[in-house]
């Protein structure tokens, strides 16, 4: 096999000092399983826009364009903050999903045995959660035009934005949603707005068409995204796997993370369509921020880090024994009783970045 | 004072068994407090559609304009959810809405003492939570031109719908909501997607404008929406007024509604503009929905539905009073431990929906 390209975008905030952890990883990859990298590193977000006056350049997106994956930290500076709608840090996330067609996002939100009692939810109704959701993540909303803020002949502003889904863009992430389903507990649930959104009605009927015609071993439920929003507080153990739209993944896949009560732990991914030469564009990433109140005091948590990493080598590069020999270190480090500040309890051992970084090594 | 108008609109599923209950309600303001209304009744939902083939007739609306306040049940049935988009019977809170200018529903989300181990939540995370979500409701996503599903050229089909919103739209709701942070606990937390959307950007200039304008003795904060749904799992006890746009306020109050663990005690206010005569048009509905699965059971909770009436004393009649009355015997009653089947739990005293009403007439 050629080198696996990998491209490294550190970003802001806690970003560098986690992605630092992932190098030991990779280190330990190198070194006791042969498995080695080419990688490249480069600016975005804040330190970007410090740099270059750009939160992302055209060469780091052609960069992006060539690796095999990409790992991405996290961006966002309040040093930025009104930086206007077309220099925000945020837009190096959003021009990545959309050059390389990165149109499913997947966010899985898995609560650990060890940290059950992080969640506000009590432990009865969290214990042992484990739900993926794919979202949509280069259409609906955040990318349809027209869209603007326009001044009315009477002085008034009109804002304006629009959602546009095709029946190929529901399609392709519709069977993302439905592979992972069947590697897990088969089991999909698609989200939408049908009542009152003509192109949420679209969503359900091609998303009910494609289980007709492919998936129909796949079990398969609808539901609104009021009332999802509702389940997941209720009950979010009887979904498996949710699929839904730009939008309303963004929210319900945030909330999702939020009853696991560690977002310090928890990665994603974002996959695109495979290339004829069978390459598949990936960026993967920690859903947490970039966390500027504690960057720079080695106190953050590297986890979804490095989970983010093992998500990589599954998905990218079908390294399946390593991505979990990592999960089950992690979970082990956890079970040590090693906490970082965000997932504390009582009795535990609070460590820094680079003490959980090197305790999950040493347990590999 | 002349007459105060009331129309009842029961609708389908629970909507006429709880609405039964306040009828008992409104018997005692007139004996004991010499309150009374003048009081129609119509059909709506399911009801209207089994007889006249529309989920509401212009009728009815026209009823609606001439009262002084409408008293909505629920509707909703699965025997129609295959009607097609023109009939469903959500057209007929959505026609109201619209026709009569409903643009601010205000959504309150409380915790009752007694009911404090209801939620999923931990007790120590939701105990004493009060939230009132200001929801603009007749502008944004729901209602916005162009809309619909095309046929392209190629065969596919697309979805189109579009979120506007002006500073007109803006700037009305957010005054509802500043007016009520003030009677609470004076601060509002003003919701949107500024970062991806210009609609969430100019959501977010009007807001801060009219703060600054107008209500600077108001705290006022900005979040981004999945931010919220995170931060409403996390600590819900951080917000006071919420507002936001008709999208996000639709999956933010049920989220919120949820914390509670008890719909079935939850109302709402859905408020439009004074007319130049002082009128406001106004609807009062329970949160719940029809629940066809125990409709005519006699086990629903009526709660919501008299609550509901105690916002309508409290909104449109300025019977504050009153209403504090009703919140109270809730409160008693439940404090004496009658619960039905939604909310029970061990060692309290299972009722049906009737036993409810009573005790709620008698403590009053
Ligand atoms: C950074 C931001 C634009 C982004 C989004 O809203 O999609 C983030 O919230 C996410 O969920 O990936
Ligand atoms: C009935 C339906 C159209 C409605 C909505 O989505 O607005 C409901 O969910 C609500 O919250 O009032």
């Amino acid at each position: 096999m050629s080198a696996r390209k990998l491209l490294i975008l550190p970003g802001d905030g806690i970003g560098p000092e986690v992605m630092r952890e992932v190098a030991r990883v990779t280190a330990w990859l190198s070194r006791k399983r042969g498995i080695t990298f080419d990688v490249s590193e480069d600016l975005v977000g804040g330190a970007s826009l410090a740099e270059y006056g750009t939160p992302i350049r055209e060469e780091v997106i052609q960069k992006a364009r060539e690796a095999d994956a990409v790992l991405f930290g996290s961006v966002g500076d309040p040093k930025w903050n009104n930086v206007g709608f077309d220099k925000r840090p945020e837009l190096a996330i959003l021009k990545l999903r959309q050059e390389l067609g990165l149109f499913a996002n997947l966010r899985p939100a898995k609560v650990f045995d060890a940290l059950v009692d992080a969640s506000t939810l009590k432990p009865e109704v969290v214990k042992g959660l484990d739900i993926m959701i794919v979202r949509e993540s280069t259409g609906g909303i955040y990318f349809g035009d027209p869209r603007g803020i326009e001044t009315l002949p009477n002085g008034e502003k009109r804002g304006i934005n629009t959602e546009v889904y095709t029946t190929h863009e529901i399609e392709r992430v519709g069977r993302i949603a439905f592979e992972m389903a069947r590697k897990r507990k088969n089991s999909v649930c698609s989200v939408e707005k049908h009542n009152v959104m003509e192109s949420g009605l679209l969503w359900k009927e091609v998303i009910t068409d494609l289980h007709a015609r492919e998936y129909s071993d796949v079990t398969l439920s609808h539901m609104l995204a009021d009332n999802c929003a509702m389940q997941l507080v209720r009950n979010p153990r009887q979904f498996d796997v949710i699929v839904t739209g730009n939008l309303f993944g963004d929210i319900l896949s945030d909330l999702a993370s939020m009853l696991t009560g560690s977002l310090g732990m928890l990665p994603s991914a974002t996959l695109g369509a495979k290339h004829s030469d069978g390459r598949m564009p990936a960026l993967y990433e920690p859903i947490h921020g970039s966390a500027p109140d504690i960057a720079g005091k080695g106190i953050a948590n590297p986890i979804a880090q490095i989970l983010s990493l093992a998500m990589l080598l599954r998905y990218s590069f079908d390294l399946e024994t390593e991505a979990t020999m990592i999960e089950n270190a992690v979970s082990a480090v956890l079970a040590t009783g090693l906490r970082t500040a965000d997932i504390m309890s009582e009795g535990k051992a609070r460590v820094g970045t680079d003490v959980m970084g090197e305790a999950i090594v040493r347990e590999l």
